[in-house]
């Protein structure tokens, strides 16, 4: 099976910045670290919402150590990955931030209650007890670790500067669709992914730039990539952006 | 439908320090808290593997945030949940380990690492590493949080004297297997648990000292449970044990 080399722009997927916002976008919760007064950790399972920034909102009740160690030492690190994602869970893309909690007040706090609570929507039942406070971890660094993402250090002014990917909501369920009539994943193989010698293509992935297939051709299996026309701004152009792609190799096929 | 109420003993189940050894010897990836020299926390997910005392082995690289922290500052904290229990993740019982962090030497390094490795056969590939260390946390509280365990705080002496349920790695397997011919369910609910009226059960969980079931009949539902003669010591005397209760509920029946 023969793969077309000269598109290296193909190879354009979400750098580890925006896989770190789209990590944060996707799950709600996570694993926080506090420190008491007198410099003893703590981890405690949080649920948690992002801001437009990506600073994850907590609302901790003021009975928990991690909601006392708080109002006594800011300083916070959040560990957040899919627990849902196959594999050894170690292999997993998965990251830390660090930052500082801060409680926001007036205006600044309602917004990010309602980051909270579009996240976690049962939130609002004891939101207003007064146990409870809103936290902001103001994002200070953002460390990736896993197979996708190595190691990597992103600084604060590049994590918010990044935005998540806006199809990962539902890319997951549009792979499984492709998936279900691949006879145009194939088409979209052998005429714009080069795989010209395929017999199969299974879609492995989506994200807002193109399209991850492993095609399959006489005894062989290799990796493909197919990048979108440009890349998505939304989840809902990911179905006529697939549906573009397929029929751009239909056409490129006849 | 009828339920006896005169068997409180029937009560008898896990208690928070069971739970809390139970859970730690069920599962095998955490988030661990650690801080820096100059008092940053720092959240990480991690593995591990419980010496017999119920200490989590861990195996750091010095490469990381938390191997260079525990050299530092022995103070750390390991958070533990089951990600595949359903419902609510806040709702889910979990625990929070603090104590400190030790790296033993010798004999006493090897038996670590073998606790570790039993747990993470995978971790014999990289143990040698040089920039690989283990690490013991020493447990010193625990702190148990959720809808089954409510807020517990075991000690060090407590946690240490109780022992994980053995029958727990095959329990859910038994209770699929036990729902599956649910006839004798239905005699044990009706002979041994008092709900005489009813019509169907299954069995919603097990442990070393009994079996859970959810008994319907006349429109109602409720809760019942049955003790095992006596606690089970061995994963291998589950199913002997079933077998007996529903032996005895026959012969009840008869």
């Amino acid at each position: 099976m023969s793969t077309n080399h000269d598109t290296p722009a193909a190879e354009r997927r979400r750098d580890p910045a925006e896989e770190a916002r789209t990590l944060v976008a996707s799950m709600t919760v996570a694993h926080l670290a506090t420190v008491s007064g007198d410099g003893e950790p703590w981890c405690s399972l949080v649920s948690y919402g992002p801001t437009a920034d990506g600073d994850p909102v907590l609302l901790l009740s003021s009975q928990t150590e991690e909601g006392r160690h708080l109002v006594q030492q800011p300083r916070a690190s959040l560990a957040i990955h899919d627990p849902s994602a196959p594999g050894d869970p170690l292999d997993r893309p998965r990251i830390t931030l660090a930052g500082r909690a801060v409680r926001p007040e007036g205006e600044q706090a309602e917004q990010a209650l309602h980051a909270h609570a579009s996240a976690i929507p049962g939130a609002m039942l004891y939101a207003a007890w007064e146990e409870f406070s809103v936290w902001v971890l103001e994002v200070g660094e953002v460390r990736c670790v896993g197979s996708l993402f190595q190691t990597d250090t992103i600084s604060r002014d590049v994590y918010r500067a990044s935005e998540p990917d806006p199809t990962a909501p539902v890319a997951v369920k549009m792979a499984e669709h492709l998936n279900k009539s691949p006879d145009g994943l194939l088409v979209v193989a052998r005429e714009l992914a080069g795989a010209r010698g395929a017999v199969s293509a299974v879609c492995t992935g989506i994200d807002r730039y193109g399209i991850d297939l492993a095609c399959t051709g006489a005894g062989q299996s290799a990796a493909a990539r197919v990048l979108f026309g440009e890349p998505l701004r939304s989840a809902s152009e990911l179905r006529p952006a697939t549906a573009e792609l397929i029929s751009r190799a239909q056409s490129a096929g006849d």
